[in-house]
């Protein structure tokens, strides 16, 4: 064990989370680089000796969101064919993970088509963070370890010093996660009930379950994508009568008019997290990110010297 | 055999050449829907029933090539989960044949790590153009029918009635190729022996091997990206005493300033075909695309009527 | 195709089951054997000629689970080795379904073992029904039909002629599947929010969302195992002030206990149906069985002549 | 190798050879669980880290049969998704390998059924005793080591100091492992030509070869399930002159039924080992256990510390 | 299926024997052929339209062993990648079929190596006949169809018209084997017990069981390859007393050598089949060649038309 | 680290490489060996215990090519059911190298055949030398670590104190390699412009390329088969004015015939390795081997101790 220390190295997608990651490790970052062609074409080379190594890539498969995919699958063939003892892939994004079922006919299951092409490669572990559906981790035949913001988020939120919180999940499909972000910050829960209508990415409310009146509301999720629910939901608990609303969610994929749409509306504060990087917008400053580097760097530890990763998150 | 015929379908990189394989064949094009999300993801959806049926998707990797292979990914699985009997891919441009090697230490062999991730997804039959490495059907486990334009570039400029015709191989490693072309055209060969430098898409002309004084060059080429070495080659013909240059090649990936380049070289015209669609330029008058639909659509109506492929190429 | 009718064989587990798709269908049932020996071990034999025949085999895993399970790989294996062109396997009640996510550490996700067992046994396809989590077809690589009993259950309440309906999922979970029955028997709905607390099967109540005061309460749900979140939920309904309660659950895995359950409880009439046959409990008046077997044969029928499934839950 | 002793976990088919074969081993037993759902379902869940180890794990596959085979794979998976380095499958009892042939029209190779399923699972290597048939170990991909129960029981029959012993196999099919024991015991062999007819499990006994007239019988076998064909050959060696009879089987596979017979026969004593528990009947005074625990302690031993298995086996 | 007949190639071991298959079926040769390079490299081209086709192609892997071997695959690879339907590998005499198990340490389990070979180069399906081991079909993953000779090898005797008949079985793994030549040729049986010592053919005769005195022996085996074991055995049956030797073996493998032991051994005659051809050695009169082409013909046409091949052998 | 040594294995193609790479890293062969049997069916034993250990096979699949393709596999196999951490194969001349493409219609890409074998059989690792093309990487899905024989020979050359020296590629193919060759020695370069005619082996020459009059002309080249191609490119070189050949050559497959045609040429000395042996032929004075023992060794060390093995070529 004392001749084998870990090598991180980062994909394009995740260059400053994997540099934070790296610190927090007091690791250098492994020697790589990424070429993207006048034609599209993405290359990849490592510029260090991996042979016999068990190494850790980061890449959030995001911004862009196809490129990053391909050039993570790339990565997964050049550690193999470089000798390597093992891959493991840390995707703190995983964009399609939504596509994760055949909710209408004649569609890809995406999320498995990404698995099998990611172990088809060579990978042989893959760590993730608040996947859209457990279930996603059935996709893979190898290990899948899922980490949690949660504990980062509750702890920014309790600094706060808010008082007489009600925490408010967006939809009926991320209650049961919501009632865990209750839990941790001792509160009571409500729920908004919405319904996605095709794939245009808009949603419409259609209930508020629960009482928000006189509370301050903060509304937590797994991703936002156009801000554009965040901001209906915020709107929504303010005409139920909440005094002040909040929002944390883990990944933070703000794309164009998300800012816009987010300053627009009555939260106070977005906390997001560094899982997503490369965003093609400017933060506004009700926007902060709140690093999950800490819990990157911890699981990847305890994965290389055989520790247990489930008991982080006992709480 | 009567009540299955042939079902064509686009992808997003190949909806004009499709239409053109579709009406020669005289069929109506699949039906069929590819969305972009605001995130960088890539959906697709069959729109009509497909079940029991032997499918052909036409889908070029590129333009753009990393978005465009996921979605081929994707409509492998759509087709493969609707109940197909089978997926014939049409591949008219394969973006990464050219990523075929470990030509230095610690890269991907790409062209594999995208064959297998095909292959996985659940494609049945392969068919490509003018593979840059014949080595590449090997890559796949599953049959390749690789097809050449050869023979309509050939008929193309016959009809220009050029005389004293030099055929010309850019560099060394296409003059095994260039040679059938000259033997079509009935004309001496000549060959440029240049080499690549690194990744960095130039290249330097080295020396000219046999004789073009006086002479009409048509430079044949599998492929051209930057439009450089064209120019270069072309360059180099004149200043050896060619009269006159014309260039053919298969796959034209015109790339911002190629057009340019090849309007300030002494290249009179540049025949490209239609197996690369998209190219974010516009063609100056110089360019004169040939279709190979035709080919296409004979090669897929051969795989589906069961005859002989290595039939139409014989000449 | 005039020579290739359907071969239906029923495994132990949807023998009557079976005989009704059969019926429906106006075919014989597949001959073929299952032996149970003395010491546990299975045995199966098919007795007439399946050499390239496209067969079907219908099989609930489920009384007996693991038997039956193993059954079902003896007779895709079977069906292999005797030369058959393709293998449906029709599964109406799959046990493992809620194994399907590792939400504790170091668990089995249950569901993907037995997917990867069917598929490396030689399944080309399966047929199943109210998937507890829709994800599960992504845990197979071969293609999944998801049929659902939704109009046959919804047809049966409307005979009852009920007025002033609400519709109430037993849980969070549900609500998204229950919607699509209130949207169907245009009625309004509720939600029962409960947390199962480890793997004891005992649920407990937390709240009631929704009005159900002075209305006739219809429990929705996917399947239920002692009875127990049904008969609770009805109590709690009651004490809400329903005036009458139903029920209707696709899957009825009833055991020791469930009916004496059920039959305690306020809820007039459960309907289930017979995905699940061999119950080792006799049912009471309570208790009535829609059969589901037109919905089956009409799916086998259709995949069989290559007709689109989707368009039979268009309602 | 300092850091990494050995983790023994035991499936619910072995737990007390598994506790026997901790103490040989010094080590404690690893912490897991199964649970028995009222629906048949299984659920396994491991209760300390094991991310890295190398882990063993002991499981016969029977009483029951098809529920600790599905136990065995969920252990499997569960391990694998635990981030082990390896498992190490022991099946001391592995109930379908007498299903290792297709000696009848459209039957299933049961025994390569299940080896898919448990490769396919993730087990990195395997070890047995007293396989049906060596062939079996060809069924597998992945290494195979077949122990041999015979210098155990040997030793314990050498301990009853019999004189003029002859060897008996049960059946033809058995006489080459019988001549080891033989060859062991010095002694001369005899055997019993019987041919099974169909699967009803009944032996007829057709003829003796061989001289048993005056000598004391030990009949030899791999495994009995009923006690028939033991009874029925003893019957036979007293008719034809032996002077006693005693037995020695590696597996006892004692269903209802089977310690009558055995009490009923002639047998003084028969001898089995602890490759099986959980038999669902009480043994008789005739029936000694002897453990093998020793044997697969040291077999595991060995693999752990990378020494030759072979070396067993010299005698 | 009026569209689709039989299409039957032979490779370099079989040529014969498919002359004789495709006669019966009435179909010509399918037109292929084989190149054997100086180096030893083995090249083969199908020299005819395939694509769409189901292929059979007959290879005896003997006579070269290895290079009849590696032929097949690159049979089977050829015929993949030409695009037909299906591949059915005819393997009238599979050299490697005695590699089927690892009895001593450290070996390969050699059968089962090519089991997987052929499977991953693409056979869809495998006729052989008289297997050694009736496991080595569990060896394959795709179904194996197992003929025999026995009903061909019987008749032929039948026609000698000789009386007082006993069966003879060369060792004790062939008993069960030689009893079903018994019941056929409705006569007695004997046994012969010898033992192989280690890998050097000699086989070294131990006893006799059974009574020979006054009979006409006729000694059946699934292959013979030094001819030492028939010799041996012969000898000792007119030791015995047997009035005359007869011998059918299925498996001719004729090396240097073996005519002279059978010339001067005291067999009148020695059926062989003609699963084996090309052997180095000139037959002498005492050899009988019996033509197995009618068979492999019979099974193959069922196969085509999908009809049972177990009902060939009910007699 | 230190409890694991090399353990180097040598297969029938290379024992004498195999004693020379031993002999080099200080280390006894590891024990095993070889039997043919008089039918031609191969056998391998490992002679000692090697469970847990990391081995490395040296192997040419050549003299005769077929037989030590099927021995390589089983010793793969038999490593591998051996217990072993991993198989790393060492393949100094890889003789299907050459079928690496489908060049004309319906025939195998033998090279994809041989590497499906090799991964399935179980293999970690490949290390070749000098493969005929960079492309067959590609074909493996494990590492392949392709080594050059460039600076031995080109450091034997060296020795010759030679002046004026140029050096030939004896096709177009080979200019690139042979440039590389050139850029070594510090010469210019000529090439001679071959094309093979079928399969018969025999090359026309059709021109030479460069200036070679007066000078010492060096004709490099990764294989020759017949030195046919060598002999006519040497009388070609001479004619042009050459006043002495010499020949390197890395992979000497010197078939009956060679021998002569070498020293009927103008060729004063050839220069091979040694990864070919087993030649059936006498070789000549002209003849000189120079070892690549010490690369492989180096290579095989690297491999071991988890260094790089690109720093070896950099020169």
């Amino acid at each position: 064990m004392i001749d084998d220390p870990m090598k991180v190295f980062a994909g394009s997608g995740s260059r400053q989370l994997t540099a934070r990651i790296c610190a927090y490790l007091g690791l250098p970052m492994g020697k790589n680089e990424t070429l993207h062609f006048s034609d599209g074409n993405t290359f990849v080379r490592i510029l260090e000796n991996v042979r016999g190594r068990r190494v850790y890539l980061v890449q959030s498969t995001i911004f862009p969101a196809n490129d990053n995919f391909m050039e993570l699958l790339f990565w997964i063939d050049a550690f193999r064919r470089s000798g390597v003892d093992s891959v493991t892939v840390v995707i703190p994004y995983f964009s399609y993970a939504k596509g994760d079922k055949k909710d209408e006919p004649r569609v890809s299951i995406r999320a498995r088509v990404c698995a099998d092409a990611i172990e088809v490669a060579g990978a042989d572990r893959i760590v993730m963070m608040d996947l859209h559906a457990p279930q996603i981790q059935g996709f893979f035949h190898r290990p899948v370890d899922n980490l949690y913001a949660l504990p980062l988020l509750c702890n920014r939120i309790k600094k706060l010093n808010l008082e007489n919180i009600v925490v408010v999940s967006p939809d009926a499909g991320f209650a049961k996660q919501a009632r865990r972000y209750a839990s941790c910050l001792q509160a009571p829960m409500a729920i908004a009930d919405k319904e996605r209508s095709g794939h245009d990415e808009k949603a419409s409310i259609l209930q508020l379950i629960g009482d928000v009146r006189g509370k301050t509301a903060v509304i937590v999720d797994d991703f936002t994508i156009s801000g554009g629910t965040l901001a209906a939901v915020a709107q929504e608990l303010v005409a139920h009568g909440a005094v002040a609303v909040y929002a944390a969610v883990t990944h933070g994929v703000l794309t164009p008019g998300s800012i816009e749409r987010i300053d627009a509306s009555p939260i106070q504060r977005l906390f997001i997290t560094d899982t997503v990087e490369n965003q093609p917008v400017t933060f506004s400053q009700k926007i902060e990110v709140v690093s999950v580097a800490s819990l990157f760097a911890e699981a990847m530890r305890r994965i290389h010297y055989r520790e247990s990763i489930s008991e982080m998150f006992r709480y």
